[in-house]
Protein backbone atom coordinates (compact mmCIF):
# COMPACT_ATOMS: atom_id res chain seq x y z
CA UNK A 1 0.00 0.00 0.00
CA UNK A 2 1.31 3.52 -1.26
CA UNK A 3 1.52 6.03 2.32
CA UNK A 4 0.31 8.90 1.87
CA UNK A 5 1.27 12.41 4.39
CA UNK A 6 0.37 15.72 4.23
CA UNK A 7 1.24 18.47 6.46
CA UNK A 8 -1.86 21.13 7.12
CA UNK A 9 -2.21 24.22 9.12
CA UNK A 10 -5.15 24.81 11.45
CA UNK A 11 -5.71 27.62 13.28
CA UNK A 12 -7.86 28.13 16.45
CA UNK A 13 -6.28 25.14 18.76
CA UNK A 14 -5.81 26.33 21.66
CA UNK A 15 -5.77 23.03 24.50
CA UNK A 16 -5.46 19.47 24.34
CA UNK A 17 -8.93 19.16 23.85
CA UNK A 18 -8.57 21.22 20.75
CA UNK A 19 -6.08 18.55 19.52
CA UNK A 20 -8.33 15.62 20.41
CA UNK A 21 -11.38 16.65 19.03
CA UNK A 22 -9.39 17.65 15.38
CA UNK A 23 -7.37 13.87 15.76
CA UNK A 24 -11.01 12.19 16.23
CA UNK A 25 -12.16 14.03 13.46
CA UNK A 26 -9.26 13.83 10.65
CA UNK A 27 -8.83 10.07 12.24
CA UNK A 28 -12.63 9.19 10.65
CA UNK A 29 -11.91 9.71 7.45
CA UNK A 30 -11.73 6.78 5.22
CA UNK A 31 -7.74 5.78 4.77
CA UNK A 32 -6.40 7.90 7.11
CA UNK A 33 -3.97 5.69 8.91
CA UNK A 34 -2.27 8.20 11.29
CA UNK A 35 -3.13 11.66 11.96
CA UNK A 36 -0.07 13.48 14.39
CA UNK A 37 -1.03 17.29 15.49
CA UNK A 38 1.64 19.71 17.06
CA UNK A 39 -0.64 22.34 19.17
CA UNK A 40 2.27 24.77 19.31
CA UNK A 41 2.72 24.78 15.76
CA UNK A 42 -0.85 24.31 15.06
CA UNK A 43 0.35 21.67 12.18
CA UNK A 44 -1.94 18.89 11.50
CA UNK A 45 0.49 15.65 9.30
CA UNK A 46 -1.91 13.67 7.99
CA UNK A 47 -1.27 9.95 6.85
CA UNK A 48 -3.13 8.30 4.91
CA UNK A 49 -3.52 4.84 2.46
CA UNK A 50 -5.00 7.15 -0.53
CA UNK A 51 -4.75 10.66 -1.58
CA UNK A 52 -7.13 13.08 -0.19
CA UNK A 53 -9.17 15.82 -1.28
CA UNK A 54 -8.66 19.24 0.39
CA UNK A 55 -12.45 19.24 0.83
CA UNK A 56 -12.36 15.99 2.81
CA UNK A 57 -9.82 17.35 5.08
CA UNK A 58 -11.73 20.93 4.89
CA UNK A 59 -14.72 19.47 6.32
CA UNK A 60 -13.36 17.09 8.56
CA UNK A 61 -11.45 20.49 10.72
CA UNK A 62 -14.58 22.70 10.21
CA UNK A 63 -16.62 19.99 11.61
CA UNK A 64 -14.20 19.76 14.70
CA UNK A 65 -14.96 22.86 15.15
CA UNK A 66 -11.45 25.24 13.60
CA UNK A 67 -10.07 26.29 10.19
CA UNK A 68 -7.58 25.26 7.75
CA UNK A 69 -5.12 28.11 7.32
CA UNK A 70 -5.13 29.35 3.65
CA UNK B 1 -33.89 26.24 50.89
CA UNK B 2 -30.85 28.69 51.10
CA UNK B 3 -28.95 29.64 48.08
CA UNK B 4 -25.27 30.47 48.18
CA UNK B 5 -23.01 31.95 44.94
CA UNK B 6 -19.32 32.22 45.03
CA UNK B 7 -17.23 33.26 42.51
CA UNK B 8 -13.79 31.75 41.85
CA UNK B 9 -11.02 32.81 39.36
CA UNK B 10 -9.54 29.74 36.98
CA UNK B 11 -6.72 29.38 35.12
CA UNK B 12 -5.70 27.87 32.19
CA UNK B 13 -9.34 27.46 30.45
CA UNK B 14 -8.62 28.26 26.94
CA UNK B 15 -11.42 27.46 24.68
CA UNK B 16 -15.40 26.09 25.25
CA UNK B 17 -13.75 22.73 25.89
CA UNK B 18 -11.87 23.76 28.98
CA UNK B 19 -15.33 25.36 29.68
CA UNK B 20 -17.46 22.13 29.16
CA UNK B 21 -15.04 20.61 31.61
CA UNK B 22 -14.82 22.66 34.55
CA UNK B 23 -18.55 23.04 34.26
CA UNK B 24 -18.64 19.09 34.43
CA UNK B 25 -16.66 18.81 37.37
CA UNK B 26 -18.11 21.75 39.36
CA UNK B 27 -21.67 20.53 38.57
CA UNK B 28 -20.70 16.94 40.16
CA UNK B 29 -20.26 18.34 43.45
CA UNK B 30 -23.06 17.45 45.77
CA UNK B 31 -25.27 20.27 46.30
CA UNK B 32 -24.65 22.04 43.26
CA UNK B 33 -27.28 23.81 41.41
CA UNK B 34 -25.64 26.14 38.79
CA UNK B 35 -22.09 26.85 37.36
CA UNK B 36 -21.39 29.80 35.00
CA UNK B 37 -18.09 30.40 33.37
CA UNK B 38 -16.67 33.24 31.77
CA UNK B 39 -14.17 32.15 29.32
CA UNK B 40 -12.75 35.88 29.10
CA UNK B 41 -12.44 36.83 32.55
CA UNK B 42 -11.41 33.49 33.84
CA UNK B 43 -14.30 33.34 36.01
CA UNK B 44 -16.63 30.67 37.42
CA UNK B 45 -19.38 31.47 39.52
CA UNK B 46 -21.32 28.67 41.20
CA UNK B 47 -24.47 28.34 43.11
CA UNK B 48 -24.67 25.93 45.42
CA UNK B 49 -27.84 25.23 48.36
CA UNK B 50 -25.23 24.63 50.82
CA UNK B 51 -22.06 26.46 51.96
CA UNK B 52 -18.97 24.32 49.80
CA UNK B 53 -15.86 24.20 51.29
CA UNK B 54 -12.32 25.44 49.26
CA UNK B 55 -10.78 22.01 49.37
CA UNK B 56 -14.23 20.64 47.31
CA UNK B 57 -14.11 23.50 44.77
CA UNK B 58 -9.97 23.02 44.14
CA UNK B 59 -10.56 19.64 43.97
CA UNK B 60 -13.14 19.65 41.05
CA UNK B 61 -11.23 22.32 39.14
CA UNK B 62 -7.71 20.46 39.69
CA UNK B 63 -9.90 17.23 38.57
CA UNK B 64 -10.93 19.00 35.49
CA UNK B 65 -7.41 19.47 34.74
CA UNK B 66 -7.35 23.60 35.53
CA UNK B 67 -6.12 25.37 38.43
CA UNK B 68 -7.74 28.04 40.91
CA UNK B 69 -6.03 31.27 40.73
CA UNK B 70 -4.45 32.34 44.34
Amino acid sequence: MTSHSATYTVTGMTCAHCVASVTEEVSAIDGVTDVAVDLAAGSVVITSGRELSTTEVTTAITEAGYQLAR
